[in-house]
């Protein structure tokens, strides 16, 4: 995941439409006539019958763009073509944080800290959170990092997580996301990258093995406690 | 946006397919033709020359739901068909915090503690956020979200804002997001719906402000400071 983070900014556009089907087969139409790659695509706003959607294209350079916005404007469904500065370029790459809200704070007062210091030097790391209990709520939130756009890693803060969480652990490790854990009981540490006690230390190492900059590499610290 | 959110759970489908130009036309085009209202979409996952596309559908009910299912598995692009839990199910609604990493930190701590109380009542409140400086990236990040899926709050958290963020604040008002400000210098408090002096504070009103349950209503509390 963290390679389609670092490809070259790509186009990224807002198409205010109708709210009405068929809007996303008739400008994906479009695209396809350009053979512009769609790397993120969301409907952004739908209020008052008008529905906006935004998406990020790669392999669209200067001139093909103008005639790729040309070709949009002309739908008789499109209202208005904007550019915006791309989500990757604005918030950049997500650690998500999930479990009980006293251990959920304090991972992520310890990974802004960190996210800030690397994003002053030109990085864009985002933290993301949600408290949450329950085994099934917590695998649905786990597994659901895998398809949350931008999302390199999870942090899972709690006193006890195992079961369908830790096999959720498992299969989003396959998709390449970095799992880090409190030091907690249940299964949940055994199956994660790296286990940290303390929840301060623990946001911060989170940051850390998601940095471009900082020299900590997860492949090294796979399996280890602090 | 709090209306989309609490509209009727949607069908939620992951579908798997080669990462080549023309499968969201595809897709969308099988959408079209059983009528079903796209109301989020995502290209999930992208490694191995593969990509999975994620649509939450509405207005599907249970036989119809079998059908598009089919149609979908039907196109030889694609690989599989997954059902999963809406993110608007599992992540709910996001609150955004943007701002220096000090005061990020302590509006989350807040703000996190209050949602875990609202969670495990059954809501689901998610809290985001990005520690950033600077007038042009703090704007571009206050206009984002906007076209967030499932933003219906920002805190900006710092000790001056204004100028074009403050411009950016009343766009986003306009667009439905509650902004909430620390009391800080700039034109930023005077801009916000609402100005809270403690970031503690300032996250747990952010999250009573756009709670179902809690009886704090954004309406009567506009243009207050505490």
């Amino acid at each position: 995941m963290s390679e389609s983070v670092e490809r070259s900014v790509p186009l990224a556009l807002m198409v205010q439409t109708p709210d009405e089907p068929g809007v996303l087969h008739a400008l994906t139409g479009v695209l396809l006539d350009h053979e512009a790659n769609i790397t993120h695509v969301d409907i952004a706003e739908r209020c008052d019958g008008l529905s906006t959607v935004y998406f990020e294209l790669e392999d669209v350079s200067g001139d093909a763009a103008d005639g790729l916005v040309g070709d949009l404007e002309s739908l008789p469904i499109v209202r208005v073509v904007e550019r915006a500065p791309s989500f990757r370029k604005v918030y950049g790459k997500r650690i998500i944080v999930v479990g009980g809200g006293a251990q959920v704070g304090q991972v992520v007062v310890g990974a802004v800290a960190e996210a800030d210091r690397h994003n002053i030097r030109g990085e864009k790391i985002s933290v993301d959170t949600i408290p949450l209990v329950g085994e099934e709520e917590l695998a649905a939130a786990t597994r659901a990092v895998a398809r949350l756009p931008r999302a390199v890693a999870l942090v899972l803060a709690g006193a006890l997580m195992g079961g369908e969480v830790a096999r959720a652990v498992l299969e989003i490790r396959e998709k390449g996301i970095i799992v880090l854990s409190l030091n907690m009981s249940g299964t949940v540490p055994a199956a994660a990258d790296l286990v940290v006690s303390d929840p301060v230390q623990c946001g911060v190492m989170a940051v850390m093995a998601v940095s471009d900059s900082a020299s900590f590499d997860i492949a090294r610290q796979r399996g280890r406690r602090y």
